[in-house]
């Protein structure tokens, strides 16, 4: 490297030094993150954008070369401009289409704005309650990602800042589909409570209206980071839900495999053009990642990830809990934070 | 990072000191690899474990924390203990299977052994030929990779150090399934003649018997890395057989997903439980990542992907050849080489 | 580090969570700087505050947590807020103050702007001359470098932009003291050809009035790094004055030692208690690094690069250069840039 | 960088490739340090040649391309192979040449065996107690730094392994000199205790012979890093001894100046011809770095850190400590371990 690199540092009065500055330059500033203790992730840097901290979370946004503006809090990328795309689509629109006429809709975290953005685009949608806790998070995200600008001043948005917990032991109404857009279930943090057993008995499902849907984001899940997470949170809703479908998808910024599990008392009965058709009449725009193959093929897994599915054993529950040392915290840096 | 990690230098006669000591000692030492000129990938390393060197490359074989041994070519990563049955399973396994059944095999490249290895657990292959052109990349994975030991000594193994294409030229007798472990078609790179609509109507294709099977990995594979190089393999392939599969899969060590194309005159009829039964019969020992319906899901591939792969009009030819800045070169990183 | 770090992470309702979360952020963000091609130096980052580029240059300042506001041009530091005194303290003040009654001054380079501070502390100065090549890099300067605000506005800086050799050449007024802030002088470099002895002899000596002093950077004066350029400075000036004095401070942000070399036709006669007496009496304010017991031993270097020094027998030529593969480039980075 | 790394990845037929392999390759494999929580060092490795534990620390002996071979413990550099000569001739030389006639020296800590190898060049010497106290780091550096295999063989050391307080209150004679060759004096690091005002008088003080010279490595010396601890333990010594001599050295392999004190109820009258005279003398073979001139210029300090020794008022007692976050600790990653 030394060559090109160092030569254009004296290239003054030399034709090609700016192309090479611009190649030095480019490789001076790096965002660096830990995908797990042993493994790191690096995105050479354009600009520090914006940072901010809530009484709960650092927050930054930054221009990264390789994936646009990345959204970070507390050191770890939440998303990128280039994909958060297929983490959204995948989030939401898999419940809402198989949902007969969703039109009240309730977000637990989704602060960004993202998840709420996808589901304004369905034309089924009456009412979004997007519940995150932290205000200054969700303030950051509304004056800079501009993406999201429409969405939070869409009049069917009801935004709370509270507990997701409290807020639905709080509200009477129920919800035809209740998305989890939250941190992982790792013990001792901040969403581990928001995905026990108990807590999808007792606050979620009986807020789910007849034939409503659980979606919830559920962690990494490729073929060996699937068992810190994902398995567990399938194996849960496995307890509570008579039909339980979980799904996945590769994206980029974050190195892995992510995963999403839907649950529900309805049977999920929809093949890929039906899905297809579904979303060709409700969704305004079109979806780049998402439509009904994606979705067959993101719900069926390698074989050694059906297998680790199907023996999964552990439930959560407020007092159990399983804790990967390293992974579990490492990934936590992936996930969508509430 | 500090508290926990400085402590422990100053620990001699504190109690944990040790652990924390092997948690600082752990952080001393990386592989970095550039994924893309502005995207870093580095693991921790436990030691460096051999070097060589040829009239072509440069070789190591690593000990890493997070994939185990990792074998390096040239300081790029080429396939890593933990993670490397994923790719050799898909590069391997569907063509084989697929065939009526397949005696006789040439491998271009796949010097490492993993791809022969794949090979002999199939009871149906009489001889494999593997065609690599660097005898010092093969005596060092030959004394190294341990788990290949075995398939190097099968008497059914003919171990050829010569060009693919001058060899393939050279033999009279054709094969049953061609399989490419190549370096990715970079313009001016080692492989590129071996991707190109001439090579496969010329060389490849007559070298075919009837029901013949010519399957090749195809580089990176992702929403975004997909158009680097591997819709152009495809495309290509799609000029020159009736039927041409494209499938891929997440490699955690590469950080993308990969993939590959299967391609012949004889159409793919086979079904998931199909591929299982064969696999049943046919497969010494159980697969880890692959079997019917994981092949089911490995060739849908997003909407994103799908809809760029029908129009990928490109075509490896000779004379014209797509270079993508960076990325081309960069996930030349990640693949297998000859 | 997992452990700290990341427990903050999910640590909303925990206590110390944001002090973590700050040690985490921190280290997210890095400028890495390569030395040498095998040696790297990393900073990490708070801000990125300004990015520019000019016809010759890409230039940037940011804001590092080890070493304060940095000035950074084609990815190469040029100067740190904290420990830029040293630098500069070195550049000027011996010169200055070994020279009877110095009223007149020409910088070659300098667009920082922090040499002209310096010299404007002296009461004798009545004339500064600045000429620097690259009127974007000054203007950035000008509008960032808060600390040379005054300097650049002090009606005794004259400020030209231009090559330092012709505009010397240009000129018909002579000086008391001419100061070298310019790169190193690697061969085919922007500035190779002002560290010659042609140019030394027949373009700067003719521009010094009786009792004038040359002083210049010269480079990384480490114990190894002083081969790269460092000896070479100083033996070429041996061959154009009577009197040359080499000397040398650590400056922490360039993780070296640096080296300038004074010389002139009349004799270095001042001891340290002198030195400390005009500075007391020259200088508006306190210098920080430098005094008579400092230039004392600055100007003592150790047994084995005293030999060195003493055995140096290459000379600056148009003709001849010398060219360390990697070092001189290297430490190019941590040059003053004209 | 792009262009000359990537372009041999694929230059298998490409004349040139195989140096640009070198490039790439020797670029793989990285040696990281913390040199403070904000500040990294990074080593271009060649191998990992040996790794071991003791029930203290862990130990590696690292292959580095900028500084030869690498003692890390603990994941911390304690000396490189190219520049620990500096550190070595500093702590011995000064006081053995400055005191009358040497015969029996003392070192606590010292396992890495070169401050004896010192040492026993002296012919002075009858007898040197090397007293550290883990077996394993000793055992390791004997058998794989070569360089000092001669010393550890050497009949007039005498190794003890033993904690150095217990040893110097358990034995009667007494030293002509004692050399503290110990970690920093981190609050509640290993070395603590060996640096407080009670160890001076009622230990070391103790042991000396009349006429007896004690010195001590005393951690990073530079124009800030000197206020962690140097500063302090000058000031603690002086609180004991007559006439103490601080100074300082650059050591490249650190990336900051080095510092050792050097303490004696006799004063130090010598000037740089005497201490060259008694080199001459009393030494076998040249030093590289020490000599008169080089310790006169050593232990004159910059302004700066003249007033910052003056003004110190610290003092290490069991009672209190001075810890500076993160850097102490960081630093502490450069200093001698015992």
């Amino acid at each position: 490297m030394g060559d090109i690199s160092y030569s254009n540092n004296s290239g003054i009065s030399n034709g090609n030094s700016h192309a090479n500055a611009m190649l030095v330059q480019r490789k001076g500033c790096w965002y660096e993150e830990e995908i797990e203790e042993n493994l790191r992730w690096c995105f050479a840097l354009n600009s520090i954008l914006h940072t901010g901290a809530s009484q709960y979370q650092d927050i930054q946004l930054l221009d990264t070369k390789p994936f646009g503006k990345a959204l970070v809090i507390d050191g770890k990328l939440q998303s990128a401009e280039t994909d958060e795309f297929i983490y959204h689509e995948c989030l939401v629109h898999p419940a809402l289409v198989h949902h007969q006429n969703p039109t009240n809709v309730f977000i637990m975290g989704g602060g960004e704005g993202s998840t709420a953005r996808e589901l304004l685009r369905h034309n089924t949608i009456a009412k979004v309650v997007m519940c995150d806790i932290d205000q200054e998070v969700v303030d950051f995200c509304k004056s800079y990602l501009v993406v999201n600008r429409v969405a939070f001043c869409d009049p069917r948005l009801e935004l709370v800042i509270n507990d997701a917990r409290a807020e639905l032991e709080r509200r009477e109404e129920s919800y035809d589909v209740i998305i989890g857009d939250l941190a992982d279930p790792i013990e001792g943090g901040p969403c581990y409570k928001l995905y026990t057993k108990t807590f999808y008995e007792l606050t979620v499902k009986p807020r789910l209206n007849k034939g409503g849907i659980f979606v919830t984001q559920a962690g990494p899940a490729g073929v060996f980071s699937h068992a810190e997470v994902f398995s567990c949170i399938y194996n849960t809703l496995r307890q509570v839900f008579k039909y339980v479908v979980p799904y996945s998808a590769h994206i980029p910024s974050y190195a892995d495999i992510w995963g999403w599990v839907m649950a529900s008392d309805t049977p999920f009965v929809l093949g890929a053009d039906d899905l297809d058709l579904r979303m060709k009449h409700r969704i305004k725009g079109e979806n780049r990642y998402l439509d009904g193959k994606t979705f067959t093929s993101a719900s069926t897994f390698c074989k050694a990830v059906r297998k680790s599915l199907d023996n999964e054993t552990h439930v959560y529950t407020e007092g159990t809990a399983r804790f990967i040392y390293g992974h579990g915290h490492g990934h936590n840096s992936a996930t969508k934070h509430n």
